[in-house]
């Protein structure tokens, strides 16, 4: 157990300062170069889909999958929205399966509401200056999606529960006021799955705004970390039901099932959210990758190949998750400098550091050697007004290095509290 | 040598239209089901790049290429760009190697102008009614871009040298005039290679608008239909010479190289320009899919192995061109109701027919079992004002379809001529 910071005399906080300075000193002088900045795959994990490069060596002859390679097909190919329909209780009609990116499929669902409006509403070009929801900490990328475009974003507190539903449902009756960021199960970067209750509340919400939109980002449904999963409750279904749908665009791929450089994304929404899609889609392309999308779904067989797979992911993301725990634990847990989740799924872990420390905390981590996501990347406009929220993104190095990456971090955020402290 | 029908006796013409009717119904009695409507490739010759689907077995194994399975790299992979950069003659700087369609960077395009504007310029969206110049007859999928966008469109001749540039330099004296559509080698219908002269032409031109863009279509760019080929001009190393290079978007594909579905697009451009589009494609996209960019590289090897894979094509569909030209003369040819194109390369043959008969034409092959690309569908607005031009598409079906089809279109087209000069 860590001393509480908070609590020690100056001396003794100057006699640590001094001790973990000559500590980071010695890490600085192993030249070391770590990135702990992106949620990306290992080689190891992206090694368990080396399978799928052979599924394209059996698409020249597989039958009816040689038409494949020509044009055409604007929603993807029946064999993958097969399977995606089954991993997501959706009809076909639901559905488009796309490049390899769904990040590029938000940016285009943002871009033409921006020019064109949705089902029938005013461009929201025309409709002045826009406003976005933003729950934080939340992902970067979305943030600059929403930025580029000139909304302006509104953070609404994360809750272990989910976003703040009352502050979701105030600020709604607000028509300029045109959709929210949501990473629903095991949110990027803290791993929290929405409660029911929550999402509950989002498929019953009655934007003032016609043309709002939940963009219901659910890039980790099936990235557990543990054997049973969680289970999020189904929003599209749920909007459904109340005859709520078209307020939700859900999106996926398989970016981190399979290749996170060459995987494929998908869209589902109500039919009438597709068809108008669609008939803006059919102008910018004629349509996607239809052989890697069958290579895919050679590659998976059915839904349960992709829960399978992600078995194989699970064994080799777990160990790094509880190596960072592990330390995080040993170095600072009882410290009053810092609280991280400890998420049962998708890419990361979210550490609070004390208030005013989270910069220097990277800028130190820098300085020996290691790149964290900067600090602020989790907010909208990279501003964190607490300048203490920090993304730790586990999957990518091999344990060893994550080992001493972490314990830098762990320093560095010692010694950007005492600086602190010390005033 | 047909007579020329225009100089006949009505009382002729009635026995030919009675002939004419019959034979046409002969054929719808067979109920056939040919389509002549868009520029695919034959399945023969998507079996030329199978070779492709063995390449990505390759990948797994390939020194350096396993990185390209996980996220990253904007612009594109090192050995596809440089294979480019060879046959464009331009640096790597110059160039992003993309997705799967360049009809998907043209929209791109025209919508970050639309909603960002270009190089410090207004976004066209707030610049009021932008206009756009399109050489007629042109591509339908260009037009409908810029229809979409809601520029106005306005038709510029055609002329066998290019498009009438006369024409062009005094409309782009208004500064509303933002860009035009080019297929400059082998043009979408009329295979037309536009001449040195005019490419100069294009190079030095000083619209009124700064933020005007030649989109520099170039899809047949190593499509030719002969041995020894035809040479472009470079539009982008003549506007580079004279200081003028950010006016040029250059877009190309392997659509009718490999894959018509699943190939890969690119665009060139300044390094004022790309930088630009990068910094607004990053926040769309973390990068497009590598993994089938290398198995490109792999399979072309080097820009020769692109010329040599063309050659294949050549030979596939030289045949169908033939064909095609060899029925038109034959039954066509001295009537003087019909005008076509002999193409050194591309995918089409453009036929005038007599003014006000194409529509009609096109319908009556619709009887017969032939679908055609709609009449009109060559001109923005779908309106061809003399409802004269259509497009055939000899690439997809096999040679004996392709010459049946043929003989209905030049009996459709007789029948349409006869009752319009009866009146």
């Amino acid at each position: 157990m860590n001393s509480d910071y908070t609590q020690l005399t100056s001396a003794k906080r100057q006699e640590l300062l001094a001790q973990l300075r000559s500590e980071l000193d010695a890490y600085r002088q192993k030249g070391l170069k770590l990135d702990m900045s992106r949620g990306k795959p290992s080689k190891e994990q992206l090694d368990l889909s080396d399978g799928l490069l052979a599924c394209f060596g059996r698409i020249a002859t597989e039958k009816g999958a040689a038409d494949y390679r020509n044009y055409g097909i604007l929603d993807g190919v029946t064999e993958l929205k097969a399977i995606f329909c089954d991993m997501l209780k959706i009809s076909p009609s639901e559905l488009i399966v796309a490049g390899n990116a769904s990040l590029n499929l938000m940016y285009d669902a943002f871009q033409r509401a921006m020019q064109f409006g949705l089902l029938g509403n005013p461009p929201w070009n025309e409709q002045g200056k826009i406003k976005w929801l933003c729950p934080v900490p939340g992902y970067d990328r979305h943030f600059a999606v929403s930025e580029l475009f000139g909304a302006e974003m509104i953070n609404i507190k994360m809750t272990p529960e989910g976003p703040d539903m009352d502050a979701v449902e105030e600020l709604v009756k607000d028509p300029s006021v045109k959709g929210i960021w949501c990473v629903p199960k095991y949110s990027n970067p803290q791993g929290i799955v929405y409660l029911d209750a929550v999402v509950r509340r989002f498929a019953a919400l009655k934007p003032a705004a016609p043309d709002f939109r939940i963009f219901w980002d659910n890039a980790y449904m099936v990235h557990s970390l543990t054997e049973e999963g969680d289970v999020l409750l189904d929003l599209f279904a749920e909007a459904k039901r109340l005859g709520n749908e078209d307020i939700v665009y859900q999106f996926g791929s398989t970016s981190k099932i399979t290749y996170a450089g060459a995987g494929v994304g998908f869209i589902v929404a109500s039919e009438r959210n597709i068809a108008e899609i669609k008939s803006r889609m059919t102008i910018q392309t004629i349509g996607p990758d239809k052989i890697n999308q069958y290579a895919h779904a050679l590659f998976f067989g059915n839904a349960e190949g992709i829960y399978r797979h992600m078995d194989k992911h699970r064994a080799l993301l777990k160990p790094k998750f509880d190596a960072v725990d592990r330390i995080l634990t040993d170095r600072l847990a009882g410290a009053g400098i810092a609280a991280w989740t400890k998420p049962r799924g998708g890419y990361f872990i979210s550490v609070d550091l004390l208030p005013g420390t989270a910069k220097r905390t990277v800028a130190l981590c820098k300085e020996a050697g290691v790149v964290f996501t900067g600090a602020g990347a989790t907010y909208p406009y990279k501003k964190d007004p607490a300048d203490a929220n920090i993304r730790i993104a586990p999957s990518l190095p091999p344990v060893e290095e994550l080992v001493t990456a972490t314990e830098i971090f762990c320093t560095a955020a010692k010694i950007a509290a005492l600086e602190v402290l010390e005033g």
